[in-house]
């Protein structure tokens, strides 16, 4: 009946022997000792659970519904973005984090429309398509854009700037597979510090940095889903963001235009900026 | 820079490196490929990320000033026992898990008051002595000590029972290094169910019973802080105690006792149960 350190670890795995569901037998089971192996190796003291525990409460208790403290915890620990790299397209565009800012539900806007609604910054015309592995243009795709604004804010951070949903939309494809938009050239910006996330940035002198991105997922019958990042190719961080997101396929030039025809044409002020972006989408059953 | 599923476990612990306090730092760069390791080795989806964020999310906003969520989590998961056993004492009494309903402050009682404050329950007479390994009685000792009534609740789960601190109470050893006081004999009960960890247990098919037990802290000058129970022999459960805490060596005898004389000399009803523990603590400079 004694339990030792080791016999401890099968006793827990044993008691999951009856989980219903296979899957969350075989996850449970694999985490019990792998957490177990961590604290027999580190020999983890009482004061270091209890400071663990503390931790882990206020983590689940920044949380509301415009803040995730748990994926940000997940983000900088790189447990997000291996997830990601597990469970990315093979072929395709590569795939990167979610992060903590994505909402339910964009926007929807038209093609051409502009999605800085409020705050300064440099003008940017967004071109993207969606295409399958096949290069064929994949029409009627969902394509989620969020992006910070030229401070580096979400408007979920500024919850009292109005209207709500500034750097977000929710385009369809056009036949071609296209979609456009206008913005300004987003900002890198800190993750949020005031959490507990922060504290242990501060703790273990990491800063807390991302470089510029723009948020995109996309969406097409019988393709899989593609949650991405575009980075700003001359953005500061790109060699150590916070959160392990880049991947070199995902950089782009945010090349400046100065051409008062084409300004007029985009209906943005000149000179601007010009990205764009092709969404790669496997078939749904690829693995 | 493109990070790969192996490369990505490298740049994280990497970015710990820099961490000034070198424990802190230990115990990051360990947990990083021990939870990356796991997530590997079952190759974790999205939605199964998702749903750990989700869960890990609603055990912290569970928790309040009288419930401890991830405590709870960390028992069920054998975690709390297995951080006592590599942090117990090597000679002295056994320790076991503090629980979640361990409250910073025990009501002062005086030798021989009663812990029972409300409700019924069978009357018993619980005698406890703190010695030194050498068998020295410790004078002066401190004993807090907490149990669930005859119904299996804490006083913090019945927040609108008064007077509060039932169940409860802090002792001081006398010369002899006893203690002494009246209570009932504590039913086994579930852990809390309401909460995420009790979805949990009924996903896994677990049963959330604690066989019966009296908590006890023990501290003295100059010697280790002990943190145990005393387990009730004739109880449910011993055998698939919901937490893993059960040590043989803390499984107490509550013998019945039919002596009208006794139960008047320690002002209990006829027939009473008694229980004895010892509590021998280690001198503090010992591993």
């Amino acid at each position: 009946m004694d339990l030792t350190s080791e016999s401890t670890t099968a006793a827990v795995v044993d008691s999951f022997a009856a989980t219903p569901d296979p899957r969350l037998r075989e996850i449970l089971q694999e985490l019990v000792p792998h957490l177990h192996d961590f604290v027999r190796k580190v020999r983890l003291t009482l004061p270091e659970w209890q400071a663990a525990i503390e931790f882990l409460t206020a983590v689940g208790q920044k949380c509301d519904e415009n803040r995730q403290e748990f994926i940000l915890l997940s983000d900088v620990l790189g447990i997000s973005m291996l997830v990601e790299t597990l469970n990315g397209q093979s072929s395709g565009t590569e795939s990167t984090v979610l992060g903590p800012f994505h909402m339910v539900a964009s926007p929807e806007r038209e093609h051409g429309d502009s999605i800085a609604l409020v705050g300064g910054g440099t003008p940017c015309v967004v071109s993207g398509r969606v295409v399958g592995t096949d290069g064929a243009p994949l029409a009627g795709a969902t394509v989620d854009v969020w992006q910070c604004n030229a401070e580096g804010f979400y408007d979920v951070q500024q919850p009292d700037v109005q209207p709500p949903g500034n750097g977000r939309g929710l385009f369809r494809t056009d036949a071609e597979g296209r979609i456009r938009f206008r913005t300004v050239v987003p900002s890198h910006y800190p993750i949020p510090t005031d959490g507990p996330v922060g504290k242990m940035l501060l703790a273990t002198n990491r800063h807390p940095y991302r470089p510029a991105h723009i948020h995109f997922i996309a969406t097409a019958p019988g393709h899989r889903e593609l949650t991405t990042h575009i980075f700003v190719a001359d953005s500061p961080y790109l060699d150590s963001d916070a959160v392990f997101a880049v991947k070199k396929s995902l950089i782009a030039d945010f090349v400046e235009v100065d051409d008062p025809g084409q300004a007029r044409a985009h209906d943005v002020a000149n000179p601007f900026r010009a990205a764009s972006i092709e969404l790669v989408l496997e078939p749904a059953d690829v693995g």
